[in-house]
């Protein structure tokens, strides 16, 4: 147990990921009731689907997608999360996930907080966080400076960032968001949480 | 609520499928503990996914087949239920749905007992329920005559019943196992149950 308290959680989603929106709202302060800290690796989910053949949750049959959009409401009900389906669904994700890792590279702390005023951007305010200005926006109520990180976007430094992440999360085996893992045990989807908790209070089960 | 209260929660699921038997050994005691009652309908999945475009979850992805298999097992033992993976799997369940159907023609808390003894069969104990035999052995378990339920299982009425009962699970909606109607609400995955303890409790959030 001494070992492993001192592993981070990894955490990857997809910022344009319903499930993985509620977990971010989450994981961490449920990972610290257990002295447990939490890396989080936006990803894309768009590589990520590709790659491993998997889908996403809304595709196929009417029945189930409908089902699925109504379940992402409730879901976040259920949890207590404020949520609104946003008008634009599914949105590209490639400028929220390099300013977090460019953030990441400065303050982690700021970056989780940049992260999670992108997802209520997103899930709560309706508004395009594909937009570079909507992300700049975004970061500069947390004081950035948008010069830099409008640059910043652009670099060759940070795409290859975004690309290892990614090519490191398919390599950890993630198929879709959320997806954590957890000293080498992996949880797929929000309503993994009481499994998480259960694992986190136990040390396995 | 008074209403709501008469009204029996429907549980659709195949005997093929892991989170359809964890479902099974919750959602009666789940259910009574806020005076409802719950009516069962097996249906094949097979049937299910052509007409719905849906999928089972282990297809795709190798990463996410390996990671199924893992969570079957794991989200039994969270919830305290008996597993080992069966060696065949999936497997066609038609003859366990029309006995199901015969026999809750007859007695519905004895179906229910024996569809709960095929799910063990399958799930705990490794046996092959595509069988007309192993299904005719498990009935005489509970002193069901074996050569009126082997009859039955080849006769026109209750192959028609089970063909009903799949068509009117697509009209209702029903994109997979298990899969509940509680209300008009729906709820998909064994993972919903605290979703449907909370609506149970709330009547509706």
């Amino acid at each position: 147990m001494a070992d492993s308290a001192n592993t981070p959680i990894d955490f990857y989603f997809d910022f344009s990921s319903p499930y993985g929106y509620l977990m971010a709202e989450k994981i961490d302060a449920l990972a610290a009731r257990y002295g447990r800290s939490v890396t989080w690796h936006p990803v894309l989910l768009g590589i990520i689907f590709q790659a491993t053949g998997s889908r996403p949750p809304v595709v196929g049959a009417s029945s189930k997608a409908s089902y699925m959009f109504h379940d992402f409401a409730r879901s976040a009900r259920h949890m207590g999360i404020p949520y609104n389906m946003p008008s634009r669904f599914p949105l590209p994700t490639q400028n929220a996930a390099r300013a977090f890792y460019w953030l990441a590279g400065q303050d982690i702390a700021l970056a989780k907080q940049f992260a999670l005023a992108v997802y209520r951007a997103f899930f709560v305010a309706d508004r395009d966080i594909s937009a570079p200005e909507t992300v700049l926006e975004i970061a500069a109520e947390f004081g950035v400076d948008r010069d830099k990180l409008g640059a910043a976007l652009q670099s060759p430094e940070i795409k290859a960032r975004l690309k290892d992440e990614v090519d490191a999360a398919l390599q950890a085996g993630v198929f879709g968001s959320p997806h954590l893992i957890i000293d080498g045990e992996a949880f797929f989807g929000a309503d993994r949480l009481p499994q998480i908790e259960h694992w986190l209070e136990s040390g396995g089960f």
